[in-house]
């Protein structure tokens, strides 16, 4: 077999790596075995508000804890993996900004996390790590091409091509939720108009129901919500559509529709084998999916668009760290290459 | 050096290929060196409307032709190599349909071809043949990440990573045309609204035109086509636009902002190094992609907006046969290494 078709997930390393997924809600550090799986991990809240230094400390206080089981030997783990909400500077380790991680602008964490722990360390956005840990874990597994969308309040992505981790030529490939769908839609927190983001994430769908409610349409959420309608979340809607309730399920299809349209545009482009869909808004499963793949079928070219299944995400919590484990020791493998 | 980086142009036979790109006008087929030069060519019209039995044959008469110059020795070739106008089932070498081949449906070709010459025969579409071509030898040399877009009455595409042709589950990825740019748009022969075909190519302009001609709108296209408005394509739209024509300028900037806002799209998902246009519009030049460029730089991320370059391609009509070539030899050589 080519290299590149090699079952990726059979790492030579025999040693685990600290796996980091830092979140605007939760700190979530793991030891991840060479084969991906979580031997022991540590939660904690990010309290991102109190700024960069406070995460970077509770990040360190984490990490020692988790060297601590191996008697507090660095040499025991293979490398560090950093997945961080983005956006980042991959070449030189930068979190540029987030706006899950109020204050961080141009932190260059790679390089400080190595300062302190001399292991290789490696970072990639917390989507594409997602990507990678359900292509080698989750719902992808066993496939070699697999696009991951995360569809929470923005709608993050990741591609993984020969059963790899595809991070184009900085580093910032995957971003997926900015594909326009419809150049005259609404804008974009990226400041365009019509972004897939913009037209199916959750905070689509919590505005497009205020809208309607604004406009005097009837729905069970203006209860839910005791009438503030600024308490509306997908979270909300989605438990409203569980019970019938006719806006709320409109507005859901109005979502579904145009992720089939984004996705449909992703199998003519990549011909995958496989589309995972993660984050919040994928709890609403088959009420999203069904017609979201009914889309894909109606304006996607036959061939891609019968071969491609999309999929609800598997891995759950720990996408993240598994992903960001997994990239770091095929990193770990292309370095020996070059020696 | 990981494998996927070798430069993938030093191709480890000694042997050329057999090269042949089939499209609606014209049937080529080359003599390529395993470095990818075009050592001998033979160039004869498709007459696409005789059917497939008679093309097939005349594309024998020209393989037979080139095979003479090696003393009619098949074994002198490594492979053969096609190039061929989509879509296509690569995994079962069929060309399924194509609007510039009538009466093709299901036509094995490449088993066709190799029961002639019994040599090991590939068969790739002619955009992604012309990707690969300009990434290796054209306007991408040197880079390992490349998107191709070639527009001319429609949009088709090619895309390459790690120096390597991707093409997907079934080898149809790269189908860059139809990705929904305005959900709302007009009809696209695919039957989708507001593909990227049916906003930027040359059809799109030539439509585009003759709207604004028939709603009264002044130009000196009309004087060009002698009042038939039918006779208006691209080129009569540049000859005009380059003459000061307002009207032509306009259609052309339109596309230009359609094409900006996909190629945004694309520089957001594959953070790729460059990004070539070839195809009859791509002879706009500047007048096309200096506007295009500027969309980029508006609507996409920072980071892979200011990283990626958009250029004309170079390689002209040669891209096809020597991209097919490259592909059939990186196949070989991903052969060698199964066995």
């Amino acid at each position: 077999m080519h290299p590149n078709h090699e079952p990726s997930i059979i790492n030579r390393s025999h040693r685990p790596v600290l796996a980091v997924d830092i979140g605007g809600t939760k700190i979530l550090t793991a030891i991840v075995s060479p084969a991906g799986q979580v031997m022991a991990h540590c939660y904690e809240l990010t309290r991102a508000s109190e700024g960069p230094r406070a995460v970077i400390e509770r990040l360190f206080a984490c990490l020692d804890l988790l060297i601590s089981r191996k008697n507090g030997n660095t040499s025991q783990f293979e490398a560090i993996a950093l997945g961080t909400a983005g956006p980042l500077e991959q070449k030189r380790g930068l979190v540029t900004s987030s706006p899950h991680l109020p204050g961080w602008r141009n932190v260059p964490l790679r390089d400080i996390v190595y300062k302190r722990y001399h292991l290789d360390t490696y970072m990639i956005n917390d989507a594409q790590a997602a990507a990678l840990g359900e292509q080698q874990l989750g719902a992808g597994k066993g496939t070699q091409n697999l696009i991951f969308l995360t569809i929470s309040t923005g709608i993050g992505g990741g591609i993984v091509i020969n059963g790899r981790l595809f991070t184009g030529h900085d580093g910032s490939a995957g971003e997926i939720g900015h594909m326009t769908v419809d150049i005259n839609g609404p804008q974009c927190n990226c400041g365009n108009h019509g972004c897939l983001e913009v037209m199916a994430s959750g905070t689509a769908v919590a505005r497009d129901a205020c809208a309607r409610l604004t406009r005097g349409d009837k729905s069970q959420l203006i209860e839910m919500v005791h009438g503030d309608l600024s308490k509306i979340t997908a979270k909300e809607i989605q438990q409203a559509a569980e019970e019938g309730d006719t806006l709320s399920r409109e507005v859901i299809d109005r979502a579904a529709f145009y992720l089939g349209v984004g996705l449909a545009s992703l199998v003519d482009i990549f011909n995958p084998e496989v589309i995972v869909i993660g984050g919040g808004m994928s709890r609403l499963g088959g009420r999203l999916l069904v017609p979201a793949r009914k889309v894909v079928r109606q304006r996607a070219f036959r061939l891609p668009a019968r071969t491609v299944r999309i999929l609800r995400a598997r891995l759950g919590i720990f996408s993240g760290v598994q992903g960001a484990a997994i990239f770091a020791l095929h990193q770990q493998e292309r370095g020996e290459g070059e020696t």
